[in-house]
């Protein structure tokens, strides 16, 4: 987030203010997602991020929506903590070899991006609630219901790795 | 996290790399909880994060546990996600006046410090199952048990909220 003064006055400047904050986020996947594809090696996540790169253009456009909806400027604030999130991931794609021990640090930090997309859209969601703009709800709740599958795609994925350890 | 070359070669690496993390993660979050406490008013939201802090020692003590048991040394390495996360409550704080409005914003950081934590947790799980290390796994899994209670009551505040606001 980016203001440098007291701005935020109501829970309707809030929300405006972390709706740019996952704007920011969903462009920022979309710029790395492509890495991550590209440093995979397993075909199942490879195919998984491909998946989650067309969702994410989606969710963009839903998250524009809103913006329009709510009568307000698509403006992206920067957001430290996607920012982290993802300097983390790529740090540590840097400092591994083998190619499963890769696979399974993308998945991990793929896994971290989608949570901070959960935490944030579950909020919005709530605020929109509170300010009565359920017609926004509804709209970012299919962008959460999204990253949730993601997610349950990826601990699937973690779990698969697991049992076929565990068969060796 | 915070390697300069190529250290991870194994999953059991990564491990220990990954439980650093969480190591700096919840010590960052054990030095940042009391300002939060400070800075809430609401009262069920201040006694969450007092119980969070009491929480957030005890995993602390636990992930210790998980570095005996491995054999390894009790060491943090810097966490570029938990310090975005964390620069960005502090930001946003810093941009809100209105104490039920800072409230919201407060509850929103500490959730997104829960869904890292979360998602932290169930990575390192798995990868100790992975490693055939199910007594650490076990450990960790309290952590992580506690993690989602904590969320969980948060989502129940930011709900209250939201019913709150409906019935005024």
């Amino acid at each position: 987030m980016g203001f440098f003064s007291k701005d935020i006055k109501s829970m309707d400047d809030l929300f405006v203010h972390t709706l740019r904050d996952i704007y920011y986020a969903e462009k920022q996947i979309l710029k790395n997602l492509p890495k991550m594809i590209e440093k995979a090696t397993n075909p199942e996540l490879k195919k998984g991020f491909e998946t989650h790169l067309a969702e994410t253009e989606g969710h963009v456009a839903r998250v524009e929506e809103v913006f329009r909806m709510h009568g307000v400027e698509a403006k992206a604030v920067t957001c430290p903590a996607i920012d982290g999130i993802i300097k983390e991931a790529d740090e540590i794609a840097g400092e591994v070899d083998d190619s499963s021990v890769l696979d399974a640090a993308l998945l991990a930090a793929a896994q971290a991006v989608e949570h901070y997309e959960i935490t944030r859209y579950g909020t919005l969601i709530a605020w929109a609630k509170e300010l009565g703009r359920s017609d926004c709800a509804s709209v970012l709740q299919q962008n959460l219901d999204e990253e949730k599958a993601t997610d349950k795609k990826l601990t699937n994925l973690a779990e698969s790795r697991v049992n076929l350890q565990a068969a060796e």
